[in-house]
């Protein structure tokens, strides 16, 4: 595991307040996660008081665990730049100083996206060739290969916005999913190119122009067939479907119940809706990165508990074993010059 | 059973060419619906010969089926209104011709959805401050008195067309649900005002004001949630979340196999795999009315089999019991004074 902290340790710096939990779920997810990694070290960062009465219900021994204090956090209703000027000093702001400073390697929260998102713009810098950072993934454990940018940040997209997104998209197939030449769709309503609101069409020409390997707009039910590595969509349809997904997994369980209840005893039956909706609800148990953003910034829904918390880490280390920002740069590097305005 | 034809029985003109698989589905199709309702009368509408060789392959005996000749069908990949004007003769075109001039009750196509649209608003016409016909309904088995609309026709939509299907979402909700005072939801990424792509933002204000039963935004889990009974989107988000739905529902099947494959007989297994597909596709198996036409047109998936034909003329059927045509001009009727601009 290599780092660029001064001891030989991966250390994570840990938005402690962040989420529906706060420290009562991230201080347990990141006793999990350093139970698991012996080369990890946590940092966390949030108010000192109930972070010191969270920590002092567990047996931390020696696990490497230090405490940052920060003064408060930024909810889901705050608007995020606003938030940040009036609290410098929030438990994410505080995170992401100590990534910018060279003091983590990686920030992890389950707070406010947007927060995370403006901070992360603010105090790491966006890619160059960028506009805005967006969210994405492998979201459905049922489609485990299909990556989708973006889950949710970015609601009204002009089509360039979209196509950075979608190199992006690329360098997380490749480099977190192993995929070679991602075969990249556009999130349509049927497979013609002349088929899709205005937003679609004109994506579509700049798509074809680009050194994306691109294989046309796909539909709906493409998540699960096989048609393309890559499925690009506004962070709109991209958010609805995910909660979509998630709810749709939620009430799977109790129909499953129903159906099984007379051939199945009630302990198989519980695993059986137990891994439904893990497959369906991926990003409450394993986050995601910030794409497009100078730094490895993981975010995850705020319902985590700590098994989420842990899971986020996880994900995170994954993304630093394959240098996944450094992957970002460079997709975004070749997709500069066919899609300058005379490609 | 009440009808406008001059004998007593629910007439029925079905495009025999339209879906994927023409006479071969449509005419057991007819057949099936022709044996459960003894009041039903079918006539189909299509090419002479293909219709008179599947005519030969079953026992029709003295069931009230007739043909009309047509020539040709429209089929997806052509633009509806210039296919109509080409095609004078074609199968939709002459069974809205029947429904238009009174020798039918209802039209129903598997068709492209398109040319079934086109085919009505032309010759049977829109409903009175009405821009475009839609497509809705109760889509997901698991959700089974959540209406949505639009479901697919009309990709890039402004405000007011978007309180139009919400006013028809709620004829349908009330008229078919039998839900006295539907609760009104906009799709969108947050419950607040604000969240939402500019779409959303600009629709919240416009049902704010409107006489509508509405309850705010809504998000992509609250299909089953309970929140809104009308759930109101875009046809392009509409149209991919349904797609979504089936795809999910299609890739599920082979998933509960490999966790159940161990737990219980092939038979029980193939039970479920079966009952989870029809509850997330349902629209292959019972159709749609369109909204906003004057007059009851059903139309269906292209790859909708036998039982899909006869689902559609059930669902048509009680789309006809609940005069859900009327229910549709009520309530845009009901729109017009609080929709008008100095409202």
């Amino acid at each position: 595991m290599t780092t660029n902290s001064a001891n030989s340790r991966f250390h994570v710096a840990l938005d402690a307040m962040g989420g529906d939990h706060g420290p009562p779920a991230t201080v347990p997810g990141a006793i999990q996660a350093l139970r698991k990694y012996p080369d990890l070290q946590v940092t966390l960062v949030g108010d000192p008081e109930p972070l010191r009465a969270e920590l002092a219900r567990h047996d931390v021994g020696a696990l490497p665990l230090a405490v940052a204090p920060s003064e408060g956090k930024i909810t889901d209703d705050e608007h995020p730049i606003s938030a940040l000027r009036s609290k410098p000093r929030s438990s994410i702001a505080v995170a992401t100083h100590l990534l910018r400073g060279g003091q983590a390697d990686m920030v992890v929260s389950m707070g406010s996206t947007g927060a995370s998102m403006a901070t992360a713009v603010m105090g790491l810098g966006l890619m160059d060739g960028l506009e805005r950072p967006c969210i994405g993934g492998n979201f459905l454990g049922l489609a485990p290969n299909t990556t989708v940018v973006d889950l949710g940040s970015n609601v009204d997209c002009r089509p360039s916005l979209l196509l950075s997104f979608a190199a992006l998209g690329v360098a997380f197939s490749r480099r977190l999913l192993d995929i070679e030449n991602p075969r990249v769709g556009l999130l349509s309503v049927g497979e013609e190119a002349a088929k899709g609101n205005r937003q679609v069409q004109e994506s579509h020409a700049l798509f074809t122009d680009s050194h994306l390997n691109f294989v046309g707009n796909v539909e709906g039910m493409d998540f699960f067939t096989d048609k393309a590595d890559v499925i690009v969509c506004d962070g709109f349809v991209g958010n609805i479907l995910m909660k979509f997904a998630q709810g749709l997994g939620s009430a799977l369980g109790p129909y499953l119940h129903r159906q099984l209840a007379a051939l199945l005893p009630a302990e198989q039956l519980a695993g059986i809706a137990d891994a439904l909706w893990n497959t369906t609800n991926r990003p409450r148990t394993m986050g995601g990165p910030l794409f497009g953003v100078n730094g490895l910034v993981m975010v995850g829904h705020g319902s985590s508990a700590a098994a989420g918390i842990a899971g986020a880490i996880d994900t995170g280390l994954q993304c630093h074993r394959m240098d996944l920002v450094e992957g970002f740069r460079q997709e975004l590097a070749e997709l500069r010059p066919t899609s300058a305005p005379d490609g």
